[in-house]
């Protein structure tokens, strides 16, 4: 199509709400549009780019034998209320009444209607295992959207789930998405993207993967051991922490440090390392608000989920009211009054000299020793591993801490659902089971903002052509030449007419402003018709991510293009790795 | 894919609750499943067929400059607030609150959400014209659902949006559209599809059209003329009536009617024509529940949607209480004392002799002569024309109403949304002015399901293969004889290597039980490899609308049955009109 009857505007200013750089170049090149928090439109070449990325995931769909269905966006409560999650859920469900009264919630996700559509289908063993998925749109309240597309309340999600009367069947198609996730990734311009092990949070079940695009401005953390390949989101990876040596027990002491509420403030002002500390970080269980004090290295932090895991139950940062019997900032394991429940993390184990907070105002202890002083006490690992860190895997430290951005998910919910929605089958000896379910899950919009976030330059995205929202990108210089108009005019016709996906500029404006636009564009090939070069009969054509550049016969140009089309598809395709 | 592996039940009972056989053959074939009143679930091969008729829809949108977009869901309360539907719109509307209490809606419709995309964009006359679609899930709050995917809660719908600088230019896109849904249309395999003009109800705006697919299970009322080609939705049609020669002036009469309540009742009774009859309907405004009384011949019913668009607000049938002073069921014109709006009905001018209620329980009068006992009063035409009626168009008496399913609809919309929303650009001139629209959606499922409605037998659907779930249907008829299964197998891989659409049943089950599950499935070509034919190196092949049925030779199976599939698009194609 022609550049100048795009829908959309491109512009220069970066807008002062854009923290991360597909966020910025999304909105400046006008991709998505602002509707409300957390919801856009989008505009043709966003749209494109979102349709080429499903096209990828619907073939890799039915190459493993998906069948393609649709869920209904709204749902009703009580559908919810099987499975438990209509209460278990917070407030990122949306939950509303129709105009009859009845409870509905806005999908976010889809076992629960999986299991309602195939609940009769599945009632013999013969019919497994299958797998089915959807493309669809799905609306999840988040408290904090951000980022533009990465971190949005309604969003097109690719969403699959299988069936299985075994778990030994459910790792097999685990590890067949495993990797054809890969696959996907790869199909999509961003071979790097990573499987982590995971927490499985709400979806229960217990095996589960995250795929991440590392990307600095990611809001996940994930633990990397380069030496060993061992991966983890932050959230499920243990942290081993061996304390060895160093200050030798000495005698406890109670020591005056007036104003000092940190743990930094505290080891600081008394000259000990930051090692040899205890600190407290303090919650209450959502429940019943009882208070649960952690423990831990001064220098660690606590890691909720493995805290909330523990626990089984969900906390939120204390308020230390006067009653609590609790020192803010002065908090202590020895000699602790308050009424709570105390954990201590294993990144104290084996410390001999401790310095911790006296429960006191202004004072604190030197020379905790957990064995002499408090007895036997059982330690918890809930805190996070840092870089540097113990690989739980190959026990060296090598850990890498890093940020990524989530653009998928895997998950063995093994009967979670089922047995909740009471789906059985018969099975061949004629005993009732309930199956086994997984679910694969890919955000097309996020993937699509990832990838921009992976492939960019300061001037805008650098799309991989196998999701770029057109192949050529052909500039006409001088459209008040009729040589040159003619030249590109034709060029157009005929890459259309060879089946290239092609947008064309002819309008009449300066070089720098139509560069800039091929820029926030990000189209891979870029075909410039300039009366200069036409004068010997060539073009000049450049790859966005500048890998080609060269003067090409006018001629025999859409050969050519065809040609360096084709050479960036190769590129890709030799990243991808082959179906299982 | 192998039938086998099909997820989906079909079975053979026609369920209660499915009064139109679309609906009972989409629940039996294992198209559709139920979730909630007036949402369902697709299966896979309701999945296939919308694919296949989003495409259809894709191109013919692409080929004329439409650019796809994709707007929100769940929408901004205050959008709607902008254009005034927020208060406008009935129950239909769903309306709720996200977690931080902001105001939403259920997007059913875009206009508020596509003017908000492109108000910045389109501020200078040389943006236009242009136009955008989505294919999107959208979702409205019916208070009676029902007939299956005919008439839903949530659908999946196209919707397009025009802009332009004059009305020429709009009604230039317009007549683009009339004339490419009739491609849609005709490419979908119903060529009957209709355009008819109808009332522009909620959407604002004047001219528009509905495309209705004829079908007695339909809801909507379909004026035509076959003389002069008029077509009308019923509650546009105007209703000319011609009273002329008949029964003569006479004396008004108060006759006792006891119990005679409704009109026939009373001609009845009294041994006159209907024609020469006077009846009362009787609605509230929504407003401020004032009573509107209409008069109307007794033959006639009133078309409650010019009735809507002469009061220029909204009725409701009304209750008739003590203090009214409407004697319900003898309510007459004459003497009538009751406070309220009275209309006549343009059905009742020129009649001599009128038989009406006397405002008295129990009591009609005879003779009534409205100019003579009335005076000159108003007459409007509010009701509903009748198969034989005078068309509005050619004038004669040759009106046709029929019943038919809304599958798409074209709108002119004027400026009610850019002037309400405060859309404008800048003209050559200089001046400011208001974009005009047009807005064209056409429902997907519906779609499908009419098809349906409009193309079964007694055993199933007979989908056109232009979005039929699969073009061939592979039956095994003795999977325990080797070479039969050898044969079929064979054919399964070749039919798939040419890239044929082929669903293969190798059950080991019962021919009647096979050829029942492939009428359900409607699949346009049916292959039977059986082994009586076999022995002659021969297959059974057979097409669901029975147009076609023979033996092929084996050897030369996937070229036959590409001539096959070759000839049923070619059938379709050949009633698809050319574009503009």
């Amino acid at each position: 199509m022609k550049l100048r009857n795009l829908v959309g505007d491109r512009f220069k200013e970066r807008p002062a709400d854009c923290v991360i750089d597909s966020h910025a170049f999304t909105i400046r090149g006008g991709y998505i549009k602002y509707v409300a928090n957390g919801i856009y439109s989008l505009y043709p070449p966003m749209k494109r780019i979102t349709r080429k990325i499903e096209e990828i995931i619907r073939e890799e769909m039915d190459a493993i034998g998906g069948q393609e269905v649709l869920f209904p966006v709204a749902l009703p409560g009580s559908l919810w209320e099987e499975s438990g999650r209509f209460e278990s859920v917070g407030e990122e469900l949306l939950r509303f009444k129709d105009r009859n009264g009845s409870q509905m919630v806005l999908g976010m996700t889809h076992e629960e209607a999986s299991v309602q559509l195939v609940r009769e289908y599945g009632q013999t063993y013969t019919k497994y295992p299958f797998m089915i998925y959807q493309i669809q749109t799905k609306f999840r309240d988040e408290a904090r959207p951000r980022a533009g597309l990465i971190r949005v309340r309604e969003f097109t999600m690719k969403d699959a789930y299988s069936f299985h009367t075994s778990q030994e069947d459910l790792d097999r198609c685990y590890d067949t998405f495993y990797h054809t996730y890969n696959r996907i990734f790869q199909r999509a311009g961003v071979p790097e993207v990573i499987a982590v092990q995971s927490d499985s949070g709400m979806m229960g079940g217990s095996v589960s993967h995250e795929y991440m695009l590392l990307a600095d401005a990611g809001e996940d953390s994930i633990v990397i051991c380069p030496e060993c390949g061992y991966r983890s989101n932050m959230e499920a990876a243990p942290n081993k922490v061996v304390n060895e040596g160093g200050l030798e027990m000495g005698e406890l002491e109670k020591v005056y440090t007036p104003h000092c509420k940190t743990i930094e403030e505290v080891v600081d002002f008394l000259g000990v390392p930051v090692e040899y500390s205890c600190k407290a970080v303090m919650y209450q269980k959502n429940s019943n608000d009882e208070y649960v004090i952690v423990f831990l290295r001064g220098d660690y932090e606590v890691n909720e989920t493995k805290l909330t895991n523990y626990l089984g139950e969900k906390v939120h940062p204390a308020e230390i009211t006067a009653e609590s019997g609790i020192a803010a900032g002065f908090t202590g394991p020895y000699q602790l009054k308050a009424d709570c429940q105390v954990i201590y993390d294993s990144s104290l184990e084996g410390i001999q000299y401790l310095t911790c907070g006296a429960n006191e105002e202004n004072y604190h202890y030197k020379g905790l020793n957990i064995p002499r002083d408090l007895g036997e006490i059982e330690y918890v690992d809930v805190s996070k591993i840092k870089t540097g860190g113990i690989c739980p895997c190959c026990g060296k430290k090598t850990i890498q801490v890093k940020r990524g951005i989530e653009v998928g998910n895997i998950f063995q919910l093994g009967t979670k659902y089922t047995k909740s929605m009471n789906m059985t089958y018969t099975d061949a000896d004629g005993s009732v089971k309930y199956p086994v379910m997984g679910c694969y899950g890919i955000g097309v919009g996020r993937l699509a903002a990832s990838v921009c976030e992976a492939r960019h330059d300061d001037n805008g995205p650098i799309w991989p052509v196998s999701i770029a929202p057109w192949q050529v990108h052909l500039c006409c210089m001088r459209v008040d030449q009729e040589a040159c108009k003619t030249a590109a005019d034709n060029l157009y016709e005929d890459l259309q007419k060879a089946g290239v996906e092609v947008i064309y500029d002819d309008r009449d404006i300066r070089a720098g402003a139509m560069f800039a636009d091929a820029d926030l564009l990000g189209v891979p090939v870029r075909v410039v018709v300039g009366p200069k070069n036409l004068k010997n009969g060539q073009l000049e054509l450049v790859t966005r991510d500048k890998g080609i550049s060269k003067l090409i016969d006018l001629g025999n140009a859409v050969a050519e293009i065809q040609g360096v089309i084709r050479e960036l598809f190769e590129e890709i395709n030799a990243q991808v790795e082959p179906r299982k």
